[in-house]
């Protein structure tokens, strides 16, 4: 039996013990003034016992670990026709990604890079009412906490200054594959980024994962096979060209954010979520990966 | 003495029975509906005699020709510091252009491709006070044609139409090279494109290049180092990937628009026009680089 | 408790009455030859109990599934230390691995693709006396059966037209990646390509993949760390630009080789071969997939 | 009319005066011991009156130079058939001739890159009986001096270290764009980049290219049309990447080598011939570009 409190308070320490705490992404200002000292861990397990250490209940801005949850909701909507509209092989390579994208006629290599949750974003915007609302609501559903909210200035932010995702968005719509305009579709994508959680909110909703798709409330969302689905797609796509590293340092499925935090799951076992503002030069928390390569050590327990 | 007019008016004669005209650039309504029989040829020698043959009074849209005009009015403006933000090599594939822009930093390879003429119309919006009633002044002026306009409906049906543009101006922009917002750039980039003239107008103002800067009027219009300069970049990357084809059949610095027409000149020598709706696979007027070959076979005039 | 011999019965039952049974592979004539109606199924349980259906006792060309066994020597006598000359992500696309290679400075991706396997043949070479011999008995001494031997004529045929091959060593080698000399590296790697074995013999031999590292005869190989690496490439890169499609479909590390056998394993649980010489169009056995996905579904196991 | 010593000897004077010289090429010993101060210029009027300045009775390794020699040789041999082996479009980028090859199907760009002249040279091997001296008996027929020779050490140095070229050639022979075998066919290649002239030498030689095909002994070589497409070639990709800008600055159709040379010429006007072994950061004459583009200034004379 792991004692998961134990792992997580060693790991915390050595955390707040580690100088270099990485690089804060300063390419907005809401997230320029996180502050670099900040770590939290909180994990799940089997049977839904909440274990945590550190800064654990303060929000943070969750960004791309949200392109798992608008890939949920539209996997839900659409069933496997969604592969029709966005792959499910790595990109490899970071800064090539619109290439990649131009030589492949506007269809994404998968939907938790930047493309990719545009053209998912798409999609909700064509399925949903009122897109905005009714995504906040799934994931208030799944998490059972109706405080979970965006954070209106950094989803005004991103719309000034994202002119890379603009770019990925025209090019995508010069193919033929974005059914809605890049406005509207952009506006929703940088308000799902833009959702702010904290580490104990986060491992509520992606406890799902690792539950074969059941939330704490015991409610099913998607089917098993979806969820392992998903669970591949982390484990392939989750970290940019930093994908295979993790997969072979930590070798759990998983989903960072460039606010700092990363969520990685063992299947039938334990959901993990760290919180640390610094990054490295991949865009992944530096201490983030450090804590969970530690935890996959110690406790022995990976998908490997 | 070469006798011109005999010249144009075998071209004429063969262009009129050619069978396979090519086919019509289809992607908005406006060019869609142009009369694929329609063939003109006027060309202007070293004394500024107009010689004719064909449909040469008659207006079609000047696309991508106008970027020789707005790269003279900037090199005019910024002299050689234009060429930081732009380059003068070929681009060499048509289909990446996106993917070269990202690998260099959004800076274009030249003027003449369209990345490279969104840099130069965000210069032009940057360095005058209404472009897009100065530049028409401009071209006027050199054309001494006050009859020369915009189609606007032309301008408007790219601006609905044109997402690949605003891709290639979203990516300039998030390399932090373009000044300006997006929405006003295009909008004068794509009305810049629209301009309607026929062969005979566009022969007049193109003499320029021919005639060492000088109009019919006797005006200079830039130093005579930079119309061999934008001599060069003609030569160079005037017909996007056929470019090299283009200078090894008819060797002249040249420049074709997807609206059929095609210039070409031999400084010191003439200055041509063609116009034939139906374009080759790469997007070059077909029947347009037939009489130039043909031109250039006759009169055994070529720069090489 | 999942009844293993049950799901390969049906599993080659629906093999053999699968009409299209894929492309043989033909650019040597020894595969050429190979008798698309063949289908093998080979499985050891946790507890080294066999399982198998259909031709599993016959040899065929293992080609790519010794890269694994290639890395695993090579990590053996390097640690990671390897990792400096070969990275650990997948290529994501298959038609520009040399782009790839030329971009990165001539480090592969990672050593499941073909620029990788010659990397680590070169370290072989370098650290192995008789690197043929030492390599075949390393392989004989896992699977604990002295009579699995390299096909020659298969090693000479690739030798004659591996031109590619040829051109990704010397690439390598000018970017100073490579030790030895390209002739004596690629004469071991296309030796290494052509062992002949049967689902069975492979079956044993990538046991330890699934077993933490111990062979059937309970000699440890590898570290418990290594292994898990190891699983962790497969995973990521087992399948050129299908790696994503196969974890989502199937759910296992894995490897798969043009002769048409495919290992995959999970581990403390199984490890799988199957043999089936029809590719799909990326290149990997068509029945060999929809076998292992079907294995999967029917058994409920798979890492997510 | 133009005094050209008097340009000759003033472009001497401030070669000799730049304190900035550029960087010998250093990949193989027989280039790096390259003397930095040597600088010649050798120029034929159409009269074919010789005028000179410097060292340029001095042979150095003529290199790329001569490949425009053998595309000559080969254009002779099999007329347009030529270009169904080779294209004639600039290459763009000089890092990824061998991703453009891959992507291209090993059809060359165009006969002035490396990929190209090893088809060209693959194209001779097949059609002569003895390469190496046919070749030889060529270029010292043109250029009416049977003193001209290899330097078999230069050629012997590259064969032990142009991994590249060997990689190229192999890419090439995969695609089957290359009938003979690849150390055949670059054992060649390596000898004609060996040549050892002088600008006296080369500027005879090259001469044809300025005098419609016609040698300074009169006889003819190629056709009018087929030396003004060799012109056409020089012109769009006889500086790799650095092709646009040195149309842009000199105006001339031109090719450079790493041993420092660089030929240029004006059709019905005059061939030159610069050297100074000090190259740029794209591998041209640094002093050889400075030389020509102020003999272009001085004397007016270029073809735009």
């Amino acid at each position: 039996m792991v004692d998961f409190q134990n792992i997580l308070d060693a790991i915390t320490l050595e955390a707040n013990n580690t100088l270099d705490k990485g690089k804060i992404a300063s390419y907005i200002p809401e997230l320029a003034c996180a502050d670099k000292n900040k770590f939290g861990i909180a994990l799940l397990d089997k049977n839904g016992t909440l274990f945590s250490a550190g800064d654990t209940k303060e929000q943070f801005s969750v960004q791309s670990m949200t392109k798992v949850l608008t890939l949920s909701m539209a996997f839900d909507l659409l069933g496997d026709n969604l592969w029709e509209l966005v792959g499910v092989e790595p990109s490899g390579d970071p800064f090539n990604h619109l290439s990649l994208l131009e030589q492949e006629n506007g269809k994404p290599r998968n939907p938790l890079i930047n493309a990719g949750a545009i053209v998912v974003s798409d999609i909700l915007v064509s399925k949903l009412k009122n897109p905005r609302a009714e995504f906040l609501k799934y994931v208030q559903g799944i998490a059972n906490d109706s405080s979970i909210g965006y954070d209106v200035s950094v989803a005004e932010s991103e719309k000034r200054t994202g002119f890379r995702n603009y770019a990925a968005a025209y090019l995508i719509k010069s193919f033929g594959n974005l059914e809605n305009d890049v406005e509207t579709v952009l506006d929703f994508y940088f308000h799902q980024c833009s959702l702010s959680m904290s580490c104990e909110q986060l491992v509520n909703t992606f406890y799902i994962f690792a539950n074969r798709g059941k939330c704490l409330q015991d409610n099913q969302h998607l089917s098993l096979s979806q969820i392992k689905r998903i669970n591949a797609i982390m484990l392939s796509c989750g970290f940019y060209d930093e994908a295979g590293e993790f997969g072979f340092r930590v070798g759990l499925p998983g989903k960072s954010g460039v606010g700092g935090g990363i969520v990685a799951l063992l299947p039938d076992n334990f959901c993990v979520v760290t919180w640390s503002p610094g990054l490295n030069e991949k865009g992944n928390s530096k201490l983030g990966l450090q804590a969970l390569e530690k935890l996959t050590t110690d406790s022995g327990l990976s998908i490997f």
